[in-house]
């Protein structure tokens, strides 16, 4: 393995001078968070969730979306790949890393949870082995671990659907009406369709998350999250029926027997322990207790402390993930996924989702500031964000006389529609930009509003709201006119790496009080799960405005996303054949 | 008089040696036409309509908007002031300046006309001096010449709006169902209620167009134009009734009687002829015919030759007038006014108006272009209007995906609405500034199509379009959307000074066949009027999809324009009411 020395990055909290860390009989976990670009672990004090050290490694391969490593082999639009080595890179690099910054001794690692992104899959062969570490492979896209943001099996996902929607599929209610491209069955019939050899050559599709896990304990045990989010499992109906998957492809009717894993366990199971070969790869010692895998949104929610009802968890980054806990089964419009034991066991987890947030300020930065306000802020020594945060700062609340509608991208909950587009209304000659911009990030608020006034509507109380992620962290404005907007206390997050901090609790029960871990994610979360002193708290003058501009906001939300007005689906019509004939 | 050497611009025209221009037998008159910040004359010959001269002068007191010349006396906000002693100054200087560059004898210059903005008015005494021009009054603000842009009358405007609503009075079908604060009562109102010893010395109020006539022939002849548009006379009903006067107040019962004038002339008549003070001031011959007065965009309508139906005429600037003539007397909603001889006399004389034109992409250059356009559009040494239409020009008809609502400074015609507000819809991530630099160029060329769908509707049909102004001038990708959007041949002044040449016009038939000019003005514009040889002729393909746009643009406008959501006037009470709590 060639690794670049700035790949990795290792921090040690509290602590110049590592060794004198370890305290006798302390017990750690580590927490490893697969992400889009790097992994981290974290290394964290079991009695305290206090993270001891944290170290990062940008992945070798990166995001594939031009070429394969062979650097001849293209890859088409929309494609999105990642390599299985760079997830063993990680372990072998990161693991060590933690132990010997926070000198700790690897007796005292009681145990090890990971996250990934998700649906990231791959195909295997008998030995768990992925087809693209095979020299006779290397130049097969197919055979490469898919990312979550694969967009290239669209074709599939809308056949998919509309078979699903004619056969009446019972299961479309529980994905808010609609299974995504970037989900695992797409994906794999993506793969049928344009390299059959690939699937006849694959004993399973896996998830990158389940996979991970079996190389640390050499055992195959996949976890409910990603079973339930992102491969429509149920846990009382199972996978799809024979007959569904017939009606797609009938290559496909025997897909669930053959090349998927029906032997599901709930989160916050002990999948195994490390292996031999797993210890001599990260340092641990062998039989430490391995956690099922998770997902890094969904691994989040009780690193926040979140084991009940009616809290929600928003993890805002260029979109965010809304997550929520539930005692009964409900329907909610737009949701994205509804899975028993797939955030918490014995819960049902509830997620929902905005498609365009921090992406939304962005395009706006990168398209209509103008000049002057770029130097201003130079001169000032500021990002641009934060300059006009500054600016829009000292806009009272409707002071702008602007509502946008936060569709730049589409909107996934609770409209599910990727065809609706953004909206700005009140603009006069004299609107400036951070109005506009203001006007953005309470259209992004206002959406999350929508989400949680639905899931109330549909007898799921949210009380409290929870956040994490880089624009909770970083933006307070945003965070107090959320708090303003949905009239509901906001608490953050205090981990840097709350996936990673998630997945160290759930190695902490897989090793079971006995191990001196827990017996349960909730007895670990009353622990180990952090959020700031600091809460959000909605101003009561501002709740009352803006409970007036909701009311406006949904009007507005209404009448474009439910069909009354259908014009942003008929521009995008008409720009499509356009853009074709110019072609 | 102190002027300024640059305040000067004297332009001859394919003329470099002045005298040898003269040609024997040749006639010429001069059109002079007084703007904002600025008088113009032209020398134009009669037989060909080919512009000798121009010749350009600044005013010395500007707009005056902060203070008086005293340069003590402060004026509030709203406030726009210009002094008459300007237009002295225009006479005496341009006039000279054209006849000296053109080498053309006075004696073969037969007539002359002016045309000024409207409503600009006056007080004035018995002998026709403004008040101002008095020792005693120059501190005095009501004493000066109130601009048409002088809007501190609101409160006036909307008392007068209410109690005719209330009475019921017919005239406000004439004007769009609302009498503008820019118009003569509201100043005069305002005169009475904050200054009432102006309004008990004044003899009368009088139009700026109406004074500078009686400068030149001492004699006051008050015009149809200025009196139909902006003075509430009707040609067959006259002035609003002494009862409605009274019901606005007691003290207005005989405003008419005792300070209007209800001798009102034909566009086209001739008001006199120079006076041997006037041939001093101007260099003219006494004797010399005079034309009534005009207005700078009425007056252009014969400029560029239409005198008959079917023709509308579009002066395009900042904002834009709609020009239509018409033989019979139509209410069309939200047109600015319609006044029998208020264009062409015999003729009903049609205004619309779109209130935010230039001034929509003078904002969105201002608070909406990115610093790397103008660092490129720098480097490639373009303004960047002209950098965003070349962008904006690769554009097919539909691509953007986006539709605006043209309404950044409210709806003039047709829906006569100041709290409208602009929209824009369809953004996507991808969308990028010269898509919706475009959006506003398509949104008031939407906004155009509507006001000439709504005159066809109510019995006017309009076959051809003409423009003038700057932006016609300018911005061919503009006048291009303009032909496809509204399916019309577009037709383009060809003169620099359209106004002028206008005024110059009437002058030659003011003069009359006898004396060398001609008998109507129908006459004078199939010689003297001018448009470019270039017509911009619609393209069906876009002609096709934007009538499909357009389509879209009708649903935006009728639904937030006529009642079913009104969000953009609450959004507008919510800012007023929060801006007012936050002083």
């Amino acid at each position: 393995m060639v690794l670049r020395k700035n790949h990795l990055t290792v921090k040690a909290a509290n602590n110049l001078f590592g060794r004198e860390v370890e305290q006798m009989g302390k017990k750690y976990v580590i927490g490893i968070d697969f992400g889009t670009l790097s992994g981290r672990a974290v290394l964290v004090e079991v009695d305290t969730g206090r993270e001891i050290a944290t170290s990062v490694m940008e992945y070798r391969h990166g995001v594939m979306d031009e070429y394969l490593p062979d650097g001849v082999t293209k890859l088409e639009p929309d494609w999105a790949l990642q390599h299985p080595q760079d997830y063993i890179d990680v372990l072998s690099t990161t693991v060590p890393a933690v132990l010997k910054e926070a000198g700790v001794d690897p007796e005292d690692v009681i145990g090890i949870g990971v996250d990934t992104t998700a649906c990231t899959m791959m195909p295997i062969d008998k030995d768990g082995t992925p087809l693209c570490m095979y020299d006779e492979y290397k130049s097969q896209p197919h055979a490469y671990a898919k990312l979550w943001k694969h967009h290239a099996a669209q074709d599939e996902a809308n056949k998919l659907n509309e078979i699903a929607r004619e056969r009446k599929e019972d299961f479309l209610d529980f994905y808010g009406g609609k299974i995504s491209s970037e989900w695992l069955i797409p994906k794999v019939w993506q793969i049928l369709n344009e390299a059959p050899h690939i699937y006849e050559k694959a004993d399973r599709f896996i998830e990158a998350a389940d996979w991970i896990v079996m190389q640390l304990t050499g055992e195959e045990k996949r976890n409910s999250c990603t079973a339930g989010y992102k491969a429509i499992w149920h846990k009382k109906k199972g996978y799809p029926s024979k007959e569904f998957f017939k009606a797609l492809d009938p290559r496909l009717e025997n897909l669930v027997e053959e090349k998927l894993s029906c032997d599901i366990y709930p989160i916050g199971t002990k999948a195994g322990e490390i292996t031999q070969k797993a210890a001599e790869i990260t340092g641990l010692k062998p039989g430490t207790a391995v956690a099922v895998g998770n997902v890094d949104a969904h691994v989040a929610v009780p690193a926040v402390g979140i084991t009940e009802e009616g809290k929600m968890l928003m993890i805002m980054g260029t979109s965010t993930c809304h997550m929520l806990l539930g005692t009964t089964e409900r329907i909610v419009p737009g949701m994205c996924g509804v899975v028993e034991d797939g955030i918490i066991p014995g819960y049902l987890g509830y997620e929902a989702g905005q498609s365009c947030v921090g992406d939304h300020f962005q395009w706006f930065v990168e398209n209509c500031v103008p000049a002057h306000y770029m130097e201003d802020a130079k001169k000032k020594g500021m990002n641009i964000h934060k300059y006009l945060r500054e600016k829009a700062k000292k806009l009272a609340v409707g002071e702008s006389g602007l509502i946008a509608l936060d569709w730049w991208n589409g909107n996934r909950s609770v409209l599910v529609d990727v065809d609706l587009t953004g909206l700005i209304i009140g603009c006069t000659l004299l609107t400036k930009p951070e109005e506009i911009y203001r006007a953005l990030i309470e259209a992004t608020a206002y959406g999350t509003r929508m989400i949680i006034d639905t899931f109330e509507e549909n007898g799921l109380p949210i009380k409290e709201l929870y956040a994490a992620g880089g624009i909770a962290e970083k933006d307070e404005m945003m965070m107090q006119i959320y708090a303003d907007v949905t009239n509901r206390e906001i608490r953050l997050s205090a981990s840097p790496q709350t996936p990673a901090l998630g997945s160290a609790m759930f190695g902490a029960v897989a090793a079971g009080k006995d191990r001196g871990g827990y017996d349960s994610i909730v007895d670990a979360a009353k622990v180990m799960a952090k959020v700031k002193d600091m809460v959000y708290r909605p101003i009561p003058q501002n709740v009352k405005t803006y409970e007036l501009l909701y009311r406006e906001y949904k009007i507005l939300h209404d009448y474009f996303g439910r069909g009354t007005n259908n014009v942003m689906k008929r521009l995008k019509d008409i720009k499509g054949r356009v853009v074709q004939e110019k072609v």
